[in-house]
């Protein structure tokens, strides 16, 4: 088995669980935020500055490396550990997401999609099969199911429909992959907003014995409430003793209220897009740096905080740099928000390991606010 | 007085000169490349990274700091070392150079010039007085009169009048400096590329007794020989007990045949966008990343640079960030060119340490090739 989970404690108030999951490139601690690094690379961040800010696992797109530099290239290179120069553990999507956002550029049928490629407009054709056999290449210690993720709102028939044939698609990935020992394949469970659906979706999929399972189709545009009560329905169906996914979520509630639910992994460009657009998640709450009100602060971005960016840099300077578009501003945000974000994940597991995460939630969010 | 040059040696074989330069804020060696923070940063490069890659002093740039963010708002931080975050020295241009490349935006009368913003088309008025009132708030090491810098070709009847106005100036700038005892005022030797109007500005700039002196209106667009022949008469006339600047000058020719003449500082923004345009110098020339042939190169940069960028990332994955247009790209070739250049520089400190700078001259340019 490429990985292990091993559940360390749940937190008697929250039910949330303290875990550790090992994998062919180290163990990382449970819950855990996977900053995304979509080309290859965490936008504007090296290998070095990832650890730094203390990131124990990323992701990447398969999809984007698919189209560049492509997966052959990767391959060659000794995979995508070596390629980008990340020693430590990588989990990449299915490219199904993305290939799925492409809208009218793509074309479902059993057999996989086919689609255009968005940055030079060429026909392509990914499947399951496929999307294991780049994922194989790739080498990442953690591979998914190429799956459909349904958007918000959708008819109850489509969605049955498309939930039936990822589990199609989910079966002939776990045949498909060749990598069993260093690579565990995750199944994803989809089922739009409909309980009947997703309680479907979830029979399905655990009953085909993945190593991890993944919710997939959650933060598409419904209200959050709505994606909260479906995990707390989804996750007591899914085995105790193997990791839990929630794609493609990151705002500080949803890592929150998805512990409290049971969920073990995270991820999202959030933390690092707002960060490039100048928004910087700090302990009072989101900073737009941008703002008037900081022309003359010179005082650090987070007065809590002590990555690299608030220990030498003031918000007036910050707000310099993105006024006068220079790359150095992005980058000190994207530093920020990662070291804040992966902080808040520690300071989850700590909750975890003291019984008290709905303390801590009340406590964060008197501070922070919630997100939008 | 603000700075004192200490001359160590001449090279006996080339003539160069091997100095320290004792500054408020620390010495520096010399000869030395400036690496240029227009913006009161060094592109995509944190204060810290500067340091690594080998930075003593770095230049920025008056007349962006002026428009952006205003150098009350600088003095008010404390200065540009404190808003910027760069402990070591600084210089300052005066502004003149960039107000007079605005063009059609400008309108020069004896009193200064009068131009508008290039952001936001503003009107402004800088003259010699308010040149170097911003600059006592900025708060850099060494600072710049204000002058012209006449483009090429140019009548010599405008040259003489401007090189005189450029005098008259620099006087009015030494009566104005009010913080002569923690900033030097570097003089500006103008002249076109006329023999005799060179020397006269060289005379009536040294006579105003300045604690260091530049070379301005080079590398405007003249054949190379013609810059390296008017530094072959006019460092002749300069004070040997007195730093020697050829402003905006940064290639790896003029690096090395500005020493050989006798300059001590050099600065320029050559490298570091070179590098953003995805071109680096390596010990085997430029390479641009960007080109097919680097596509499976899985070496690194320059197989014998031992930066941060050569050590960690190879040239395949280099090309693939140009390619997808990642900020990561634009960083690491600008970390490595200011590695490179500044290798260069302690490579020609050491050569007029051991009186072989000639030899030296020979064997990097049969490896290196000429710049364009």
């Amino acid at each position: 088995m490429a990985i292990r989970y091993e559940l360390i404690k749940t937190c008697k108030q929250s039910g949330a669980r303290l875990g550790k999951l090992h994998t062919p490139h180290g163990a990382i601690d449970t819950p855990i935020f996977m900053p995304v690094g979509t080309q290859a690379t965490v936008k504007t961040m090296t290998s070095g500055e990832l650890k730094q800010v203390g990131s124990q696992i990323i992701l990447s797109n398969t999809y984007h490396l698919y189209l560049r530099p492509g997966y052959k290239l990767i391959e060659k290179a000794g995979g995508l550990h070596r390629f980008m120069n990340w020693d430590r553990p990588i989990l990449t999507d299915s490219g199904g997401f993305q290939i799925f956002s492409l809208g009218p550029l793509r074309n479902i049928s059993e057999e996989g999609v086919e689609f255009r490629s968005h940055i030079d407009g060429s026909r392509h054709f990914i499947g399951p099969e496929k999307a294991i056999e780049i994922q194989n290449s790739l080498g990442a210690d953690i591979i998914m199911a190429f799956d459909e993720c349904v958007s918000y709102p959708e008819e109850y028939d489509y969605v049955k429909n498309s939930l039936e044939r990822t589990t199609r698609w989910a079966k002939s990935c776990k045949e498909a992959h060749k990598n069993v020992g260093n690579q565990a394949l995750f199944g994803i469970i989809q089922g739009g907003m409909y309980e009947d659906l997703r309680k479907q979706s979830a029979e399905e999929i655990i009953a085909l014995d993945f190593p991890g399972y993944a919710i997939g189709g959650l933060s598409v545009g419904e209200p959050k409430h709505l994606m909260y009560e479906i995990l707390s329905y989804i996750t007591p169906l899914m085995p105790k003793n193997k990791p839990r996914y929630l794609m493609g979520v990151g705002s500080t509630d949803d890592l929150i209220e998805g512990s409290i639910r049971g969920i073990d992994m995270f991820d999202c460009v959030l933390p690092t897009r707002i960060g490039r657009n100048g928004t910087a998640m700090t302990s009072q709450g989101r900073v737009v740096i941008k703002n008037a009100v900081h022309t003359e602060s010179f005082e650090p971005l987070d007065p809590e905080c002590d990555c690299h960016t608030c220990k030498n840099y003031t918000r007036a300077y910050l707000r310099h740099l993105f006024k006068a578009n220079e790359i150095l501003g992005l980058r000190l945000l994207t530093y920020h928000n990662l070291y804040f974000l992966l902080r808040l994940m520690e300071r989850i597991r700590q909750a975890i390991m003291e019984d008290n995460l709905l303390d801590y939630r009340n406590e964060f969010f008197q501070k922070y606010g919630h997100e939008l």
